[in-house]
């Protein structure tokens, strides 16, 4: 059902609070995170997250996230268990604020051990700074390599952010063909994935979402060897640059990983002159002729952005009836 | 046939001296450029670049390449219409300069009217300095955007550089679902392309090379809105960004346009501690559970590796009948 954002948002904090492991200051900072995702469609990535088995508002820390390593162009950031969006929203803060004196800016993120959400929001963050942004994430064993059954690879979603005269234009794919919360859905909904997205634990084709979660693997988006080499960059990005697992290897215990780069584009081009090329090519793609009568020509983002027009117009977002209901009974 | 290395290299430099137009000490970066792809089976960006209807030798450039831009961390560079692989050599030395400095190097690169080749090697060079390498150019262009027909995006290939104990973790690929050669080869032997990676002027799949060439559009490699997104982020790092011409538009001349970043792995982790953990990854992977017994598990660039190898230690390589004999007359 549409809700309000704010009485929503209200909804939320107090949920979060409720478990007491989150400090006040950092509740609005995670919230941003949220509600960016089921503002631009994005529900998965949204206030789901506060409901299930594992509620994001009951996650423990086990100190600050601290820096460990700075130089005037990076940020290597322990994140001790905080929660991921709190993690790399820091991150993202500090990869701006090192762009606006350096040029650029990249973090590595360690010691997560939870999904940080849409790689969108962090991509758009930096990107509305004036930076182009690239944000990529590993998580835990979810895509065979090329040739192989084994679940070694995140789902791995890979963001690039860029800005323009008016809204950023935002590309974050996952590298896999399905998500890892498209099985979760598929299972508790007792209906069939598509036939080509993943395997089972023998190499074959599935379209059991159990028989993938348990020995199986997805495969990656284009199910093929360019697809398997993204997911294996994220792998490498994300998780060894970063300082974080791999592979399902215990590292420091079986964290989550993330990079984070902002851009000036000032270092090449006049940046307003940047933002004017990228408009313009925007603008020449979406006027260019479709393939048949049928069909719009699109850009990476537009579904995403319509979704963020309509719910700053009305003030309202879309979230379903069983996750309200669960945000309600837990601040009973 | 197969041909000595050190005679091919003798025979191209040959075929370059006979124009005049590059200068005698710029020859040998052109050729490390060249024979890398040749000796990588990457054969349509190596020596053949020498013959054809615009031989890279018969390029005639405005002026030096000129760096028009430059802080510790970034270069912009306008090449002047000298040859790409020129300006990427170039570019790629500099970056890895700056990577030294500053544990970043980035370069835009401009006014250059030709391919650099084969991406794998400025990325190769950069991982074997010990940095992270992220490469990406844009072409004219070829592909179409995800639901148009026009050709918009160049095939756009961008490659990712990770050293490691042993060779580097190279991984190179084209955004779009066949190369722009692969088109003039398939004319030119007479043959149909495959019935699923390009468009006609009608937006209609077709097998007819021509009909692609001819106000046609290649698809993006998956042939759907990720590969489109990922040619459209090329676009705008190596257009945009640089300070290039970007989808058809003329901006300088239609010039094409480049993107090069190194990365010290050591700002994070210890980069040490990266290579052996990358190797490790690598390990991994090759040792998982193929899908079937009839095939293996392979990572990028494992291909390129083995006729790597065997070119070294044979100090022979593969090269067609044709383009030898091409070479031999012009040097007659």
């Amino acid at each position: 059902m549409k809700i309000e954002i704010k009485d929503l948002k209200d909804l939320a904090i107090r949920a979060i609070l409720k478990t007491g492991n989150i400090k006040e200051a950092d509740i609005g900072k995670i919230l941003d995170v949220l509600l960016f995702a089921d503002m631009t469609g994005r529900s998965t990535q949204g206030v789901i997250k506060l409901t299930g088995s594992e509620p994001l508002q009951t996650i423990v820390a086990t100190d600050e996230i601290e820096i460990t390593k700075e130089t005037p162009v990076s940020v290597q950031i322990n994140a001790h268990g905080n929660p991921a969006p709190l993690a790399a929203h820091f991150a993202t803060e500090k990869v701006i604020e090192k762009c606006k004196t350096s040029g650029i800016g990249i973090a590595g993120l360690n010691g997560i051990y939870s999904s940080n959400g849409a790689q969108a929001y962090y991509a758009d963050k930096i990107a509305r700074a004036g930076f182009v942004a690239l944000v990529a994430s590993r998580s835990p064993g979810a895509i065979a390599p090329y040739g192989g059954k084994e679940p070694l690879f995140g789902t791995n979603p890979i963001a690039f952010g860029f800005p323009t005269l008016k809204n950023p234009l935002i590309f974050d794919m996952a590298s896999s063909a399905i998500t890892w919360y498209g099985l979760i859905k598929a299972k508790a909904d007792g209906k069939p994935i598509p036939n080509d997205v993943a395997i089972d634990k023998n190499g074959e084709l599935t379209t059991d979402p159990t028989a993938v979660m348990e020995g199986g693997a997805i495969l990656p988006f284009d199910r093929s060897y360019k697809g398997a080499g993204i997911a294996m960059v994220v792998e490498l990005l994300g998780g060894p640059l970063a300082g974080a697992t791999f592979c399902n290897v215990d590292v420091q215990g079986k964290d989550w990983g993330a990079f984070i780069l902002a851009l000036d584009t000032g270092l090449f081009n006049d940046a307003e002159k940047f933002k004017e090329s990228a408009s313009e090519l925007i603008k020449i793609v979406k006027n260019s002729k479709p393939r048949s009568s049928d069909v719009i020509v699109s850009i990476p983002g537009d579904r995403s952005l319509k979704f963020y027009k309509e719910a700053l117009s009305t003030g309202e977002v879309e979230i379903s009836d069983a996750i309200l209901s669960e945000l309600r009974d837990q601040v009973k």
